[in-house]
């Protein structure tokens, strides 16, 4: 065990630190404590933040979540930007009004630059971060957004580029990796066997994995989802979120985030509650809650919700704790249920999610009719990915288009014959 | 013909005016000059935008496109604002230096808010000023993309929704209007019979058709295409741009926003080059500028670029106007030029585009190689669409993942034969 020392710049991440023992560890990639195998997470001078970060400065920065530089764990001055995040909050008004809410808010990295889903944050950040640390191949374990990243983002930075799926995902997520012309490995398993040979490979190869070895810098990029939203409520925390449950990660570093502002004096601290969302088909997290144990029993999953599918989530513990201390709460939905989450977001709002996003979606319906959130609450759902990867999901959900001639009277008649059976459903609705 | 008055509010926009013979109208739903039959375009008060418009106050607005309101024409204070704009404008470095270009630019609105193409910024205008007209029924003619975003828009702000497009589109493009429950009219014929059967439902439904009788407004949305560049590269215009065309308007809008910016002072008036990109199987623009003509030919469209394939493009004889006046070019590229298109940008830069992208690509390599693209010009090249729309198209030719076990000596074995398949492919291209 080392000191960490950082003598090149005056960057104010310090160490890697073991979240269960304390020990400390040079920046190097490695996330497993030697002493207690802990996670690592990086650690920050935050009086040196205090003093050189301002809401000014930040304004001043990129239009991307590089305007957060300083609160992430790079030394570069030109880190790899795409231009990721600075995603929309949209006010939400119909949605809002449908399920009795007053202040909703949705934060949508379902258009998030360069592959439409949060995990263009974290992989910007850890390779930047492999790049400093020379690495010059990056891989990853993936349920496909991330995988669809790291080729991304690889590409656009010139690394090469290794990375594992499930040999069973949706054909977007493996079209919208092959396009960016990565080594693919469609492996035949479920994630967390996906996940468990890249461990041994990261051991074998040298390659920086984003979500293995590099992991402490990685999972830092996801608290910009948090300052972001702090930003764009006018420097202002909000009341209570829900955001999806996969590994545990985003929801912690969300958490991490808004703590991180208020200690940096960007904005007055205040309770916030986390609430989390599962697939039913994969709950390790929303059971341990439920169950009020302290400890996650892996699942084999089996859900539509793939993209956080993860039977075995690293971070899950941690995402509990925070539920139940911020006075949140962690909920499962059904496959049904998720595909009409997707349903009512794109209805309402305009912004059609992938499977993760109809979780998230369905969860905040639940919690409001379960008199979990108040209807006066600012309240903000992070929608974390786009619904063209996971068109199959819906596919048989969503009607059929009506087939006409390209002349007036046979747009009449379908005009007609769709009017009509509007009328009977309404019908049928009254009775 | 009536002299526009407007007396409602302070808002810049003034009148409908002829492009051709300069007749005026009222600020209402009609596109079409009663006396010459030209098309009618929004005319604005540039002393008045002078005055009450700096950098300043369009930096103090949304991060959206919004934040240029008072270059729109619609009146509210509360335009329809779901975050569309302000996507990003990135430095290219792989693809710049593999076409030799040292200041190459990417538009990227294949990340664009909310449906993922530049349609949301012209819908989210239309849809603004329709409701100001009292429309409660919003439609379209489109290839694809404008039905996604009429529906998405449409949805967000509870308006009643009917689109049409051509019954063979993409799955990606039927699916993403769908999704947003719109009445959804496939018509069995191409996108200029779609386009007249809807002039004729214009006329008999008194429904606000976005690109027919609110065009006028619609097509003023693609002016932000020029201002945020302007903005975005620090307050200065570009030498050159590359940009699909399609019906001609965005090409045109483009133009008439860089020139607002220089007569309202707040860019220094310059030289900028318009060049244009279409495909082979619909060039009736190309072929037009290729011949000197200075009217258009209708062609019966047969390419994959469906989301460009309009075979009588209403503003194409002003696309070829500007390409001459300004010294640009337009080009045409065949389907297999188009795929590989999409390609060399997602694995350069990590952009996964739609057909129209990987159009305006390869014409901008074909204008390189042809030298009409000085390496040190500033080039901006606009990207529209997002390639998860039209997966179909590249299809085959994006090579296959590695399927493995999850065991290190199955991984061992495929990396061990993909690098020998890399070598040998090496070897051929050496031989």
């Amino acid at each position: 065990m080392t000191q960490a020392i950082n003598t090149q710049t005056k960057a104010a991440f310090q160490a890697l630190k073991c979240k269960e023992c304390g020990a400390e560890y040079e920046l190097q990639a490695s996330h497993v404590c030697e002493l207690c195998f802990g996670p690592l997470e990086v650690a920050y001078d935050y009086s040196a933040l205090r003093r050189s970060v301002t809401r000014e400065s930040i304004q001043a920065g990129p239009n991307s979540m590089w305007r957060y530089r300083q609160f992430l764990p790079v030394n570069s001055e030109n880190p790899i930007d795409v231009g990721t995040g600075m995603t929309p909050l949209v006010r939400s008004q119909r949605l809002a009004r449908r399920l009795g809410l007053n202040k909703l808010y949705i934060k949508n990295d379902a258009v998030n630059m360069p592959t439409l889903s949060f995990k263009d944050r974290v992989v910007s950040v850890a390779l930047t971060r492999a790049r400093e640390l020379g690495f010059t191949t990056v891989s990853c374990a993936s349920t496909g957004n991330l995988a669809n990243s790291t080729a991304a983002i690889a590409a656009h930075a010139g690394l090469d580029c290794c990375v594992f799926i499930p040999a069973d995902l949706e054909a977007g997520k493996v079209l919208g990796s092959l396009i960016y012309s990565p080594t693919l490995m469609a492996v035949k398993g479920n994630y967390d066997q996906v996940n468990r040979l890249c461990s041994e490979v990261a051991n074998t190869h040298g390659w920086g994995f984003v979500n293995i070895n590099l992991r402490p810098y990685y999972s830092e990029g996801s608290k910009t989802l948090g300052f972001e939203v702090a930003e764009q409520l006018g420097w202002q925390l909000p009341d209570h979120i829900v955001a999806p449950l996969a590994s545990g990660s985003l929801f912690t570093k969300i958490y991490k985030g808004f703590n991180e502002f208020v200690e940096a004096g960007l904005v007055e601290g205040k309770p916030v509650k986390f609430s989390g969302a599962q697939a039913e088909g994969c709950s390790p997290i929303a059971q341990a809650y439920k169950e009020g144990r302290d400890f996650i029993k892996p699942v084999k999953p089996n859900t539509i919700a793939k993209s956080i599918a993860i039977g075995n989530p690293a971070d899950g513990v941690y995402a509990v704790e925070i539920a139940k201390k911020t006075g949140g709460s962690i909920e499962a939905v059904t496959d049904a249920e998720i595909i009409e989450g997707i349903k009512l977001l794109a209805e309402t709002e305009g912004i059609f999610t992938e499977t993760a996003g109809g979780t998230t979606i369905a969860v905040l319906k639940k919690l409001v009719e379960a008199g979990k959130i108040d209807p006066d609450e600012t309240t903000v759902v992070y929608i974390t990915g786009n619904g063209l990867k996971t068109q199959e999901a819906v596919h048989g959900y969503i009607g059929e288009p009506l087939t006409i001639e390209a002349k007036l009277d046979s747009f009449e008649q379908a005009l007609e014959r769709s009017r009509t059976l509007e009328r009977l459903e309404w019908q049928q609705v009254l009775v």
